[in-house]
C-alpha cells in the first residue's frame, strides 16, 4: 500500500555509484536509498572507503530525538542516543568500524519544527563541524498546524533551505541526508485530516533533497512495505514514532545512504 | 591477548547442526559461539527455522539492565530494554523477523548476583513463560566479594545451578544461553585484585552451560579479539559495561546463538 497521492517510482539500485531517480509529480529527485525489504536482512556489508574520524550529527525531531539523555552530549555517548533509530545506527556502525573511530551526536529535539532547528543551530550543528548531517524534519511543521501552528509548506520549504543554506556556507563540503519525514495510516494519531496536505511536505522534502545533492531516504514507501510483513502496531502504533522495530528500518536504510555518500 | 589463564581452543562453527568444543583446563564444554571478529561485519542472515511466537527473556545485571526503564514490563516495549546490548538484541530480531512474532522482555537488575535472581524468579521468569532464557550473571558475584559481600565461587556454581534446575522443573524444553561473565583488562574497574579468582567464574559458567546443554557465549575472548581493533576505552571503559559499540559486540555475538538454538 501506498499512503501518497503521488506515484512512486524507484528503479533499483545497482552499485554503491549508479545514481537513481525518483519521479515525485514528474520532478526528477536526487540520489536516493532503495530498501529491498528485508531482502536478506543482512545488515552491513562493510565497504572500506569511509574515511576516518568522520563527525556525523543527527538532527530532527521526537523521532530522532527518542528519549536521549539530554545532559549527555559527548560524542558517542550511549545514553545521549536515545533509543530509537540514531541508537541504532550508532551501535552498528561504531560496533563494525571501529578502526573509522567515526565521531556521532543526537541533536534531536522532540517537537521540533524546521524553525526550531535554525533557533539552535550554532550550537547544536555548526559549532560540532559535521562532516555529515543527516536531517529529520516536516512532520511537526504539519501536525502542529492541525491545531496551534500557523505555518505552512511553503514556510518549511523556506525555512529549510534557508538552514541548509547556512550550513553550507560554513561548510561547504558537507554530506548530506534528508530523510522523508512520514505518516503511518491505521497508526492512532494519523486521520483523514493529513491528507491531502500532509504529502505536500513529503514532496518539499525530496524537492529539496535533489536541490542540495543530499541522500534523500524515503521512509514512508519504506514503513508501507513493512506493512505486507506485520502491522501498524508492530512498526509504529500512533503512525509517528517508529517502535524499536520501526527504528530498525530507518536504521537500515540510513545505514545503505550512508555508505553511499563516499 | 587474552586476560584469563585457561586455554581457550574454539574450533570454527562450519553450520548450525554442527557441534563445537571449548576445551578449558580440560574440561570440554558445550556447543559454544565462536565471534569471527567483524569478518563482515553482516549482521544478521535470516535463517528460516526459528519457531513463531517465542517468548525470550534476557536476565542478568547492570549489563542487562543497561538503564531500562523498570515501570515499563510490556514486551517488546522500546524504553524497557535500556541502551545496551539487549536492545540491540531486540531491535535487531524484532526488524528482522516481524512475521516470527518475538516476544522479548529484559529483567536484568544493575548490582544482581545470583542469588538476587532467584529473590524474584517467579515474578520476573517463571510466570513470564519463557521459551528462551538468557542469562548473564557473576561479575558481581565476584566484585563485590572484593568489598562487603562474603560469596564464593562455589556459591555462585551452586546457585547458578538451583535457580536452572527450578526453571527446568517449570520448563523442561526450554532453550538456555549462558554469557560468559567478562572483565576487560585496562578498564577503569579492572586492577589484579580480579586475578586469579575472576577467571574461575568463568570457568564455573562454562562448566554450567556445559552441564545444563546451554549456549555458552565467550564474552571474554570476544571482547579481547576486539581490543585489536580499537582500544578498551572504546569497547568498555570501565572494563565491565560495555559502551555502546561493546553492546554490539555481543549482540553479533548473542545473535548467532540464538539462530543455532533451532
Amino acid at each position: 500500500m501506498s499512503s501518497i497521492n503521488y506515484n512512486l517510482k524507484l528503479k533499483t539500485m545497482k552499485s554503491p555509484n549508479r545514481r537513481n531517480f525518483l519521479k515525485i509529480g514528474g520532478v526528477s529527485l536526487a540520489t536516493i536509498v532503495t530498501a529491498p525489504f528485508l531482502a536478506n536482512a543482512s545488515e552491513i556489508k562493510k565497504v572500506n572507503n569511509i574515511p576516518k574520524n568522520l563527525t556525523i550529527l543527527m538532527q530532527g525531531d521526537s523521532i530522532t530525538d527518542a528519549g536521549r539523555d539530554k545532559g549527555r552530549k559527548e560524542v558517542n555517548d550511549g545514553r545521549g542516543m536515545g533509543r530509537g533509530y540514531v541508537y541504532q545506527i550508532v551501535s552498528s556502525l561504531l560496533g563494525a568500524y571501529p578502526e573509522e573511530k567515526m565521531n556521532f551526536y543526537n541533536r534531536g529535539i522532540s517537537g521540533n519544527k524546521v524553525f526550531q532547528l535554525a533557533d539552535r543551530w550554532d550550537e547544536d550543528c555548526m559549532l560540532l563541524k559535521p562532516d555529515v548531517l543527516s536531517i529529520l524534519i516536516g512532520v511537526n511543521d504539519f501536525w502542529h498546524s492541525l491545531r496551534d501552528y500557523d505555518g505552512t509548506v511553503e514556510k518549511y520549504d523556506e525555512d529549510f533551505r534557508k538552514l541548509l543554506d547556512r550550513t553550507l556556507i560554513g561548510y561547504p563540503k558537507i554530506k548530506l541526508i534528508i530523510g522523508e519525514p512520514f505518516a503511518i495510516k491505521g497508526g492512532g494519531s494519523i486521520n483523514e485530516k493529513w491528507y491531502p496536505d500532509f504529502p505536500k511536505y513529503q514532496v518539499a522534502a525530496a524537492k529539496i533533497a535533489d536541490d542540495y545533492k543530499a541522500k534523500f531516504i524515503p521512509y514512508q514507501q519504506i514503513f508501507d512495505e513493512a506493512l505486507k510483513h506485520a502491522p501498524v502496531s508492530y512498526w509504529c502504533p500512533d503512525g509517528v514514532h517508529p517502535s524499536i522495530a520501526g527504528g530498525y528500518l530507518m536504521k537500515e536504510a540510513w545505514n545503505k545512504a550512508f555508505q553511499q555518500l563516499f
